[in-house]
């Protein structure tokens, strides 16, 4: 695969042209479920089997240190939607200590009416908003993104899990828009023994066909594409299964390299692409609990989803935006998924709500002008504040892998990887004395930095001037993903097949 | 850092040149030692601090696949320029069980006058050749550069491990071909305690020099460069150090990484970039015993130099030679620092010896037509076969990290990894049932295929054929690294400050 051609063309196209104006911006978030940063070519994937998003790097900016809010699903999802971390935006549960929390078929809870949603704020630019694929913040009918801002949807409200037995549990809904058309399983068929599927072609195609929609009525867009192929079970459609030197996992991670390669060629075809930022990212670190055929690869970083070690939190991030965006740029900016709602809102020239705290930034400057925002990251699990970056260091002020519990019956958050007193099987607090790595030393959180030295003492001194603000201004949303049933929160199923 | 104008300017440049005669094309091999495949930005190494091998990577050839010979400086050096793996070229010991050698200050052993080195074949086409650098095939005279081919050397016969006490053991001496010019820590300082040293500064203005001074005399020539800026004590010179996200270890690799650039330019400059091939690679996996501030990453893989995981042996790769390498292309062939010796001997015309086995390949329909030559891989731990790698599967007949006795001394071949069953401290068999990995769905090592599986069956009836075939044509070389003292085979010095 020679990508020099290919650059020089959309080079020569790019440079031609004056950027469009900021206002009226299209905007696309393309978001997937459960990959890990080390999936990328550009990130060092051995197989280099996505030429589509290194190519989309190469034209764009690259984000290293970019972040969810939240190491799995639902929270990660409503805090890009909100600009809030999952504390604030009430994505959390109280049911038990430090637990992830999202929205499986059973809950009754879901995004709080309290809440505005990107859509809903773009509206004042006239823009039209549609999801495509995953939404994951509640399936009650109040909580569907129709209800939110959202002005077209052809997804699910959950995760693809399944088959189920119909007559105790259903096989979970595909929308389009208000109507359900069908269930997985059923009419949108997954076969789990092969891993084929074509939803992702499906996906694909609403998104064509609703970038080509807006581009005709030359309306402003927001295309939030939130595909899952890569949520076990991963599936492929049946052109790409068994071509990935990596199984079926390296084939849905094919498939959707290929089908964002297409959206963005579809822009350029449309001589839209110097109107329009794409941003690529993902809900949280891969599944590493699934592996080796069902996960993605978290690259050099500890451990993963579910979990506050980089594994969990750090995301694969581009932004493309030619005409804009220099080509082939690093950004070292410390980015969050949450800094996709206030960067969005910058980019359509509408205010972010100025009646509460919102935690995501404008990263226009970094888009633009390659500068550096001071920032920390906050990494949660619930609503515990696990641990802090900021710049270089990250302090841990808990630890916790996964329980012995779950550890012992074989499902590993860490597999192959053990730091001793740090991907610990019990909740361990370190409030006293936080845990502190330099990240650019040790992106694999090895070498804790001992705590007699100046550097450790010259850390916890800022770090503690961070927790300390952030505490004292936080003011707690009301828990929407409370249950009765604690073994619900879990990540496994109760509805099994 | 935008790559995207210099790819167009380079292509455009290339692409109204045709290649050069094949023959009396130069030869530049960059070996780097102790850097790890995770090192650079285009592997994934997250300061993404490496814009000149990226960009190399960009214009040429890149192997996410390619092997050393032994995860040890001195028998992978030797394996290279010879062609052939140590066990035939005697670069190993029998002084104990699965135990890599190298040529400490200490020892009697050296290349064999009966093995044939690059540099004294390319002779045949008048050649110049000249070595920059760590030699490493033995310090006393008969066994020094320029008794085995090589015109020029500048550099030092081993390891920049000191200081010493001179009165019992001296420094190691830096030589000018036959001259020796002084001593590491004496006349070429390296401030183990900042880490500064200028070697690399002075490394690289010799390799420029060598290569204005053949443009000029219109001589084909072979330049290696190996520089050991990456092997600990890690070291830069003033203008790199503080540099970097990554410590000290990364300011090396930002000089090196500078250094390559510059030399990649100044061939484009001089207009011999087209009869030229370049290829940069490295001596073993990351030093990650001794990490953080001393090593380098090995990515995703497990463990690292010393051991045969895939950490101890594969290697960072590219191939750059403009008009001739298809620009930004990823070739999958498995590699081995050994078909640098059969490349090189193809690309300048030059047959290899037919009175030995020759391990290495021709790599040309690789690098010129991007095919696939189908070829195992021997990993190797002294004279002992541990594991074998067809296609993607890898078999280990024994595992073995390091010793109990080491270990539990704080010396980690694996930090912050552990695979039960794999990462073993103890020498473990496995010849009647070897474990097997898929490397493509399981690069980090972690999930062995059932052996009740076909696959499984399917997999060690290939591989077993293989090793049989090996085994049976296989005549050990005359061990040339044995020792009486055992000790100093570990790669801790006895010389110690």
């Amino acid at each position: 695969m020679s990508l020099t051609t290919v650059i020089c063309v959309l080079w020569a196209v790019s440079v031609g042209q004056t950027a469009g104006s900021q206002h009226g911006t299209n905007i696309i978030i393309m978001l997937m479920d459960d990959m890990g940063w080390g999936d990328l070519g550009v990130f060092g994937e051995p197989s280099k089997e996505t030429p589509n998003l290194d190519l989309m790097a190469a034209q764009g900016m690259l984000f290293p240190n970019f972040y969810t809010a939240n190491p799995l699903c639902s929270p990660s999802r409503a805090a890009l939607l909100t600009g809030r971390l999952p504390v604030r935006n009430g994505f959390y549960t109280t049911n038990a200590h430090a637990r992830n929390a999202y929205t499986p078929q059973e809950i009754v809870g879901g995004i709080s009416p309290d809440e505005i949603l990107l859509p809903e704020l773009l509206k004042k630019k006239d823009y039209v908003s549609k999801i495509i694929g995953k939404w994951h913040l509640g399936h009650r009918t109040q909580y569907l993104p129709l209800k939110h801002g959202f002005d077209e949807w052809f997804g699910s409200p959950n995760c693809h899990f399944g088959p189920y037995n119909n007559s105790v549990c259903p096989n979970i809904p595909v929308y389009n828009n208000s109507e359900m058309k069908g269930r997985y399983y059923e009419e949108f068929e997954i076969n789990v023994k092969t891993g084929e599927s074509n939803l992702t072609q499906i996906y694909l195609k609403e998104g064509l066909d609703f970038i080509s929609q807006q581009a005709v009525a030359q309306r402003p867009f927001f295309l939030y594409w939130a595909p899952d192929a890569t949520h076990a079970p991963v599936y492929a459609s049946k052109r790409f299964l068994g071509k990935s030197q990596r199984g079926r996992y390296g084939d849905a991670m094919m498939e959707l390299d290929d089908s964002i390669g297409q959206i963005l060629a579809h822009l350029v075809s449309l001589g839209i692409h110097n109107k329009t930022l794409v941003f690529f990212t993902s809900d949280n670190g891969a599944a590493v609990m699934s592996g080796p055929l069902q996960s993605g690869s978290n690259g050099p970083f500890l451990c993963g989803k579910e979990t506050t070690f980089e594994g969990g939190m750090r995301e694969p991030a581009i932004a493309w935006w030619p005409g804009r965006i220099p080509a082939g740029t690093v950004s070292y900016q410390l980015g969050s998924v949450m800094d996709l709602f206030t960067t969005s809102l910058s980019v359509a020239g509408v205010l972010p709500p100025d009646d509460r705290v919102i935690d995501g930034l404008d990263l226009s400057p970094v888009l633009f002008n390659n500068s550096l925002l001071d920032r920390p990251i906050f990494y949660y699990r619930g609503n515990q504040l696990m641990a802090v970056r900021i710049g270089q260091y990250k302090a841990h002020y808990w630890t916790w892998s996964n329980s012995w519990e779950e550890f012992n019956k074989g499902i590993n958050f860490c597999p192959g990887q053990e730091v001793p007193g740090v991907t610990t099987h019990t909740q361990e607090e370190h409030t006293m004395q936080p845990l502190i790595f330099h990240l650019g030393q040790d992106p694999g959180e090895r070498y804790p930095i001992s705590v007699e030295s100046k550097e450790y003492r010259d850390v916890l001194r800022r770090v503690t001037a961070v927790v300390e603000q952030h505490q004292k201004d936080l003011i707690p949303g009301m828990p929407q993903l409370n249950m009765c049933d604690l073994a619900v929160m879990e990540p496994r199923m109760r509805c099994v097949s």
